[in-house]
C-alpha cells in the first residue's frame, strides 16, 4: 500500500535527530524554525503550468532533503509516519 | 440524482476511521490538522486556463485519496454525506 | 424586466429548503457554512482573458446548482429575490 | 464640462430608490450590502493588457446597472452627484 | 529644475478647492474619501511589461484630472507643492 | 570596494536636507511619509522576466532621485552610509 | 557532505561582524533591520518558469553578498553554521 503525492507534493520519511548526529549534520538548537531532515519516498508528477504541461520536480525518491520544521502534513502508513509537503518546502538536497 | 462538481472541484465520499484502520493506514492522533481519507465519486472537467483550454484533473472517480481535515464543503445527497473540495486540497492518492 | 449578469457572474433563484427536502437532497445542520441550492436564471458572457477573448461559463440558465451560504449579493426583481454571484462560487451542478 | 473615466472605470449617475420602486425593482432592506442602481454616463477605454492592447468594457453609456452599495468614489459635476467605479464593481445590466 | 516621474507615475499640481468652485465642479463634503483635482505636470514613460515593452500612459501633461484624497506623495519644487502618484490613482480626466 | 545591487535593486547615496535646501527643493514638514533625495551610485542589471530576459532599469548611476522615507535598507561602505532599494521605490528623477 | 540548495535558493556562510570591520564595511547600529554579509557556498539551479525553463541565478559560489538580518533558515553541517535563503533575499554583491 503506497501513497502517490499529487502535483508538486512529495512524500517524506523524517530522519530522527539521533541519526542526524551520526550522519554529521547537526541542527542548531537556538533557531526558532529549525530545518529538518528526511528521505524522499515518493514524488508527484509535478504541477501543471498554464500551457497544460507538467513541470517535473527537481527532487526524486531516495533524495535526502532539508525542510522547515512546520512543513507538510503528517500521515501514517501501517506503523510508519510520513510527511506530505510541497517541493517548495524543500530547502536543499544533502549530497554525500 | 448526482452532483457534477464545477471546474477543478471534486466530490468525495469520506471513509470513516474504522474502515481506515482495517485498511491499514492509521492517521496519527497528535497532528493538529490530520489528513482524512475518502473515495472520489465525481470530478469536474478542470479549470480553464488563460488560453481557454480546460486543464484536466490528475484524479478520477474511484481514486482513494488523502485530504486535509478542514478541506471542502459538506453536502448530503439522499442519506449520504459527501464533500466538495478543490483538487489542490488533495494531498495524495492511496494505491493498493 | 431582466438582469444580465456581467463577466463571470450569474443570476440565481434560491430554492428554499422545503423544496430541497422534497427533491431528495438534504443539507446537513451541523456544517458551519452549509451549501445552498438554486436555479440559474441568467449567466454573464464570461470573463475576458489577457488575449481579449471571453472565457465562456461552464454553467447555463436552467442549471440547478449548489453554492456556499454566503455567496453573492441579494437583489429583488418585482416580488422575487435573486442572488448575483461569480461562477467560482458555484460548487457543483445537480443532475437528475 | 465632462469627466472621462480612466482605464476600466465608469461614471455612473445613481438612481434614487423612489425611482427604483416605480421601475419595479426593489432592493431588500435586510441585506447588509444592498446593490444599488445607476445609469452609466461615460466609460473608460478599457484596461491595457500585457500585450499593450486595450480590453474594451462590457458596459456602455446609457446602460442601467446594479452595483454594490460601497462601490466607487463620489464626485459632483455642477449640481449633480456621480460615482466613479471600476467595471468589476458592476454586478449586472438591467434590461427592459 | 524638473522632476521626471518613473514608470507609471505622474507629477500632479493640485488645484485648490476655491478654484474648483469657480470651475463648476464641487466635491461633496460628506464623502469619506473625497476625490481631488489637479493638473498633470509630467508623466513617466510607462510601466515595462513582461515582454520588455513600455506601456504608454493614458494621461499626458496638461490633463486636468480627478484622484483620491490620499493618493500620492507630496513633494516641493522651489515654492510649489506637487504630488507624485501612479496613473492607477487617477479616477478620470476632466474635459472642458 | 563596491556593492553591485542585485536584480532591480539600486545603491543610493542619500542627500542630506541641508544640501537639498541649497538645491532649491524643499520637502514639506507636514507630510507623514516625506520623499527623500539621493544620488544613484550603482544599479542592478534588472529583474529577469518569465522568458529569461533581463528588464533593464530606467535609472542609471549618477541620477538624482526622489524616494519614500522608509525605502530601502541602510548599509555602510567604509565611512559612508548608503541605501539599497528596489527601482520601484524611486518616485522620480530630478532633472536640472 | 554537501547541501545543494533547491530552485532559487542559495547556501551562505555568514561572515561575522569582526571580520566585516577588518574588511572595511561597517553595518550601522541604528538601522532596525541591518544587512548582513556572507559568502555563497552553493547555489540552486534556478526557479523553473512557466515554459519549463530554469532561470539561472545572478549570484554564484564564492560571491560575497549582503542580505537582510532575518533572511533564510539556519543549518549546521558538521561544526559549521550556514544559511539557506532565496536569491531575492540578497541585496547586492560586494566587489573588491
Amino acid at each position: 500500500m503506497n501513497i502517490k503525492p499529487l502535483g508538486d507534493r512529495i512524500l517524506v520519511k523524517r530522519i530522527e535527530e539521533e541519526e542526524v548526529h551520526k550522519g554529521g549534520i547537526i541542527i542548531p538548537d537556538t533557531a526558532k524554525e529549525k530545518p529538518q531532515q528526511g528521505s524522499i519516498v515518493a514524488v508527484g508528477s509535478g504541477k501543471v503550468n498554464e500551457d497544460g504541461n507538467r513541470m517535473p520536480l527537481e527532487v526524486k525518491a531516495g533524495d535526502r532533503v532539508l525542510f522547515g520544521k512546520y512543513a507538510g502534513s503528517e500521515v501514517k502508513i501501517g506503523d510508519e509516519e510520513y510527511l506530505i509537503m510541497r517541493e517548495d518546502d524543500i530547502l536543499g538536497i544533502i549530497e554525500e
